[in-house]
């Protein structure tokens, strides 16, 4: 907010909110889809916030200090577009015009890195909210980690704008939750309460008291006129300026579409069915006859306002300069990470010391091991558990827990929230400093799988720790035996997932996700101890990973039986090839996805096309494998869930054995 | 609850208590895993469950009018089977010595259909709240259903118990927030508050004001003592006897742990750590030397008690016995209910009208069709929503909408709750008299894919009915366009996945799901129109869906080239087979689940050995057709996410074209 003055220009507020509704009314007329309810329940909370409240540079949208706005709803995105463009953004009126169509900036739902000014994709409900709680832990964590007595470089807040779809959402609760706890002070949701779901008013399927409800989650909470443009600023002052120490609630209430009579304030109103009574709302609005229409004093107001906005980024720039001549090595670090830059896959294996070839250690702790050996090197790396960091094994040690007293600790305790982690990892990824983990068992990968999907589709470099990894987990049994969830994480585009064999694969398997900007990994670990592949040197092991597949045991006669494996079943497949004779290659494929990006040449040379006996072994579903074996080859895998019993005994009553591989390969 | 009093017999329920520790003690001490903190904190308040407060049969775990406990906490399963063989249920003490063992009844975490008196598969946090309010909804439903003025022939209870982990987790905030809205006054939580999660104490990671979060929900709450019989039994018969109409809290504070003293009130109290002090445990709490100990007083109690809960079983035969010889109809309407029997397939497909076969619909709008059709014959088949039943189309019309007021409504609307609505399904399966179905769009799937797997896990019937099923959804763009959700759900073992075609493959689809109880089934439906395919005849398409796949246009000369194909790329598979010539073959294959199911005559068939040339298409990942083209041919699929405009555009923009299948043809 611009310092001093909560005094708004009613009159020109009132036309931008007028002029947003009007495009939100033309866009969606235009293409005959989308939401109209929010961009126009919500019009005269976006004239406030893009007018007065945020701070933000039209100019550069990445400007590090700048708050950050999520639009949770996200299928209201034309109120984002709307406002963007109305606020000088790089959004011209065409590109609204262009709304919901190919390669337009006005994508149906907001979608990042297409769109200046947009945050996050959002449009999957609660993921927003999520997000924003994960942007507000990574502004706190940055914050204590850069600012200085003497400069503050860091000090904005997370602004995020949601219905009731969001709050309804199980992932938005556990978020809510975690910001409540951590006493994310520098995070507003102002939540547009209409009364009104898409189906049906709200009251059809919620009777929550909503400020109740926040309130016993640890936040601050306001109850305002959504459409009274002065309520709603002197609470968001109030909730910026609160010294509580509480993340602040803004519950507005709000008429969903409101300015089309017919159908304003009930569930008619929700999507784009009001599209159809645009011309008598746009006169009933007062807008003039041409559509897509902005006044000039909008545009003006705007112009105005833009500037006094640059001054406050020019005297950040001021600061920041300031800050960085005196701070050489900070600066260096906090350009890197916003660069993503972790340095080479050499340099990051080079920080790795070699494991001890005699131990049998568990991937899940041998992988512990590879993230301390990072994190030293990168204060910007953090890690986080859902409540099972003892298990999964990924805490770092010596920097701490992050907490409310303790904002630049490294260590996320999420809780037993793993949805709400994977959309916070989400929103460090979204905020861009910090190169975050997060961590499970497996089997609860599907719990978190609505954000996995997304930082999938918006390539965010997050990096999942997937611990238990199968039928070795043993007594726990088929609830904890992810018999299926490697294969359907192998489904998500641009996600790799890797699951290494030993130390040195881990070490490998963690280089490629510090190096990989271009989209998220899952690291798939055991739970039980795996020996040592020493009959692999440490440089194939590592190296072999970055390519997704190699030979981890070449024949010694004519080629005549492949058989792949991965993980903890590569013991099993080099034991039948052994007993196979001399002409059994094993490959070893930790990751299809990275394999898949190999050239044909290497491909062929792993895989050569003319050997058509193969066998693959994975103590999981067997899909995804079928595409190495063919039509001729065979599969050793389960096509049923788990059992309760020592793991070992598990792995024999199921059949995941290289006796099944052998008598497979002779019946070839 | 027995009627009439509240005295316990403290000195006998003390010593079970006690004995209930042992047990627990000993079965985790003999195979070094499993969690102590929950069978030790809650015994006391098993004690008064199982020796006084609960309604059951040991004799007949299956009894209709029994109180369902669930432990939402699974992985204190020891306090389970510990209350269970105590109470005389066909448990015997040798089951409890194999805890965790092969092939035992005491699996680590409890399994549905594994052991008489688990009511579901519990362990993975959350989802047995979520059970516990389907179980509500369902017993409300049915007692409207059934019970007549002159017969109450269902009026018990559900009573869940859960801790911290449980509470936090989303899909149980969701299924609170149902549960309050709805009234859900034979719904007892009590909520074992330890203050100690499995990583750290709870105050590590919440800071709740849980009554007051209950409250907001609209549930009514109380806080007890949980080590305090007295106290607890008689916040129990306040919460059985509540006139208030709202779901029932009771926050019972314990000790994590409570008899070992080294562990007791800490994290190391929650898992198996505290068996390492077993002997001076054992002796502390004053067990005698004999291990997995119950005294003869003790049984002699529990003999008693059974008696009387006999005693009231035998008067709910007569009432019911009453209620059949009045209610003939009635009783066989729930007798085969009970025995899900749907009648056959052919019963089912007769009573689904054919389809106007000049009418391009949605299959989403088809299905909704067939659905109303197959609810008429069955007042228990339900279905629901999760705020979307204007566009899943999945309404049963003339049926009403399950309320507070209104129990006997069929429809449900789960609000925005997917993953709530997927528990609740699993609960109203386990409940085991309605055929329910729920819906969102096929996107949000994976927000509910906690549940969809114990679904198929426990092998329940419930019908999931995901629209919107690719990027014919068009402008809403990938966020929305689910490319490999499909693929996703064909790796979990157990679930049919089904994506019809047109009008005839739905009615085909619902016969398979209304008659298939050996697990879950997942109908993938379209958004966009999509023609009757006329030249299959109508019994070819209904009875083809049943085998999985088969033979949608036949090769009208030597075969050379299968395509194969399903829901809305059959359209596309067939203009690309008219461009290529006499012989090609198109295979439709809806669900490869059933299709694998076949035998390998009607395989071979379908899909002829010899044919090595085949191209699959579908607008998804590719990773499941490699099964069926292998090494040499070719999939036209996506390796990416979709993209924002108009859906034929879409389809266009990322080649899911009958140009590039006979392309890829001629390439083989």
């Amino acid at each position: 907010m611009m310092q001093g003055t909560m005094d708004l220009d009613h009159a020109t507020l009132n036309e931008a909110a007028k002029q947003a509704r009007g495009l939100a009314i033309d866009a969606i007329a235009a293409c005959k889809s989308g939401h109209l309810g929010l961009p126009l329940g919500s019009a005269d909370m976006g004239a406030v916030l893009f007018g007065k409240a945020l701070k933000y540079n039209p100019r550069d949208p990445q400007w590090l200090n700048r708050d950050r706005f999520i639009l949770s709803a996200g299928h209201g995105s034309m109120f984002l577009y709307g406002w963007l463009h109305l606020a000088g953004y790089d959004l011209p009126i065409e590109e609204v015009k262009n709304f919901r169509q190919l390669h337009s900036k006005t994508p149906g739902h907001p979608e990042f890195e297409e769109t200046p000014g947009v945050e996050c994709t959002t449009g999957p409900l609660g993921q927003g909210v999520g997000n924003a709680v994960g942007m507000a832990v990574a502004a706190k964590m940055a914050g204590a980690q850069f600012n200085t007595a003497e400069h503050t470089i860091i000090d904005h807040k997370v602004v995020a704008l949601a219905g009731d779809g969001c709050l309804q959402e199980g992932v938005a609760s556990e978020a809510i939750g975690y910001a409540g706890h951590n006493g994310l002070d520098n995070l507003i949701l102002i939540y547009d309460s209409n009364d009104v779901t898409l189906d049906a008013a709200a009251d059809a399927t919620q009777s929550y008291d909503t400020i109740q409800r926040f309130e016993s989650f640890g936040w601050e909470c306001q109850r305002v006129d959504g459409h009274n443009m002065d309520e709603f600023v002197a609470a968001y002052e109030k909730a910026r300026t609160s010294t509580s120490g509480k993340p602040q609630l803004i519950e507005a209430k709000t008429i969903i579409g409101k300015g089309i009579k017919e159908v304003e304030g009930t569930a008619a109103g929700h999507g784009e069915g009001g599209a159809k009574f645009a011309d008598e709302a746009r006169k009933a609005i007062g807008l003039p006859e041409e559509k897509f229409y902005v006044s000039e004093e909008v545009k003006a107001y705007f112009a105005k306002h833009t500037k006094a906005l640059v001054a406050e980024y020019d005297a950040w720039q001021s600061t920041y300069a300031a800050w960085k001549a005196a701070n050489a090595d900070l600066a260096s670090t906090l350009e890197k990470a916003l660069a993503k830059d972790y340095g080479t896959v050499e340099d990051i294996l080079a920080s790795i010391p070699e494991f001890d070839p005699e131990k049998a250690v568990a991937t899940r702790g041998l992988g512990g091991t590879v993230l301390n050996a990072i994190a030293k090197n990168f204060p910007t790396v953090v890690s986080g558990s859902a409540d099972l960091h003892g298990s999964t094994k990924n805490y770092i040690k010596d920097v701490g827990d992050f907490s409310k007293n303790n904002p630049s600790g490294r260590n996320l305790l999420f809780g037993i929230r793993e949805h709400g982690m994977g959309a916070m990892l989400n929103g460090f990824a979204y905020y861009g400093i910090h190169r975050a983990s997060g961590a499970t068992f497996l089997t609860f990968a599907d719990y978190m799988r609505g954000s996995i999907r997304l930082a999938a589709l918006c390539k965010l470099p997050v990096t999942y720790i997937f611990t238990h990894d199968s039928i070795g987990v043993g007594e726990d049994g088929p609830t904890h035996q992810p018999v299926e969830v490697t294969a359907a994480l192998r489904t998500i585009p641009h996600l790799d997932v890797i699951r290494p064999a030993d130390g040195e694969e881990t070490a490998g398997a963690w280089a490629s996700a510090m190096t990989r900007n271009e989209g998220p990994t899952a690291l798939i670990l055991s739970r039980q101890n795996l020996p040592q592949l020493n009959d692999i040197s440490v440089a194939d092991r590592r190296n072999g990973v970055l390519k997704g597949a190699y030979v981890a045991k070449k024949e010694t006669a004519t080629l005549e039986l492949i058989i792949l494996a991965n993980g903890s079943e590569l013991e099993i497949a080099l034991e039948a090839a052994k007993e196979l004779g001399d002409g059994v290659r094993v490959v070893l494929m930790p990751s299809a996805e990275i394999f898949e990006r190999q050239d044909d040449a290497y491909k062929a040379e792993v895989l050569p096309a003319d050997c058509r006996k193969r066998v693959a072994i994975e103590a999981s579903v067997p899909n995804n494998w079928f595409r190495y074996v063919g039509l001729d080859g065979k599969v050793i895998g389960l096509n049923r869930f788990g059992i309760s019993a020592p793991g070992s005994t598990v792995y024999n009553e199921l059949g995941i054995t290289s006796a099944a591989v052998v008598e497979a390969a002779k019946n070839l």
